[in-house]
């Protein structure tokens, strides 16, 4: 994965969750690409009652949807910044609730995952294979 | 209730859902205001395992926060569509998730609330008396 | 509030949190009684990832479900642990979500709730005022 | 996959779901077995508000920890019925959420699944591979 929009991406997620850092509160940031080539960004919503908190993938993708983007998402990653002074906040994976989300509205995404070398870029049904349906 | 600007609060919220409604997937929408003045708008996120559906005000928080205007959220209303030529969305009282994420997120704000004469302003605390605490 | 059966009801829920207290996992115990007059019990399950958590009220509901016994919860209860060596875990309020699943399965019950000067029952109409709803 | 002992569990699941089933309310049901050879049983509580939801594992789960059975859970499967003269409720795979929560729980569970050829049983490694973490 060294594609210079994906780098560019990564940048956009570290920017927003730098920026709106609070312990406990916000510290994981994410920047998605549509395919219009708009990046839409979202940090997580930590609560109080911790089964109401809402993560940044979902802010991010709720955004690029209501502001009538979110037909062709192309490319998501999400960062963790653990404290205050951490200069390079790190890739980390979607979680079990996250990847649900994105097979419905990203269901041809690439997701930036970290891997032991850096960054890899998986599908969702890699992520999420086998996925629960009704029929 | 009659302030201009919780009407034109409630406008924003039809206008987002009127735009961005698809059956089964996106039927709410959600409008704050801060302090500043700013809106923030927001569509729910319904997903094919309900669980991992997200609500428009959590959308619209996100937003806010993302942007840096999450500090004085000072008033929020969401609004529901229910069929395609719906000409006036309904106005709706917020989920009891969505009040604990008020709570934390907008504790002082005004909420606007259907009531049999049209609608109301309340305050979280009148939404979710007696919340749970740990300590 | 000085019930017999209300004081065995919270006695039960401080006896399974206590039996299975583990910290950061499991410090809400919960205690329900139907109209049968048997009590089910319930203690939370808190998850790595904090939104996948589930309360010990949706535990001991969905018990009293599952064995046939939950068309008529009488009252219910929930306590926290909040140390090893906590020897009277206190009443606690439920969340927002819990609130509407009460609504839900319980629409008659009543909420043993803390209050300054011990232990009081609330209906859960009182607890989530104007509930939402899709009409 | 032909264990009798994994067919006696799937048969459980849909012995539960059976005697339960309410559409729109209960519609799957979750056998587990523990390393004690208990067998606990949970059916899935939807609620109006479709994100209060909790799913048939997470009743499971947590009557198998209520009850101190909980740290050595061997097999998991789900079933869901479709119409109330539904004979045979269908193995379903869990959603994300579940799968968070097994890794949690029963991080070393065989996990039944439905396959064209049938049931198969997967790790939840296999399920929820390059889990999120905060490390």
């Amino acid at each position: 994965m060294d594609s210079e929009l994906d780098h560019e991406l990564v940048a956009a997620a570290r920017e927003v969750i730098r920026a709106r850092y609070k312990p406990d509160w916000h510290t994981v940031g994410c920047a998605i690409r549509t395919r219009s080539g708009r990046i839409h960004r979202g940090v997580h919503l930590e609560c109080y009652v911790g089964r109401v908190t809402v993560c940044a993938e979902a802010i991010a993708i709720g955004r690029a949807v209501t502001e009538g983007d979110g037909e062709e998402i192309e490319t998501i990653v999400a960062v963790r910044q653990s404290s205050s002074n951490d200069a390079e906040p790190c890739v980390v994976a979607p979680c079990g609730m996250c990847r649900e989300m994105i097979s419905d509205y990203a269901p041809r995404a690439r997701v930036i995952m970290p891997v032991p070398e850096g960054m890899s870029a998986k599908s969702v049904s890699e992520l999420l294979p086998d996925r629960y349906t009704r029929s």
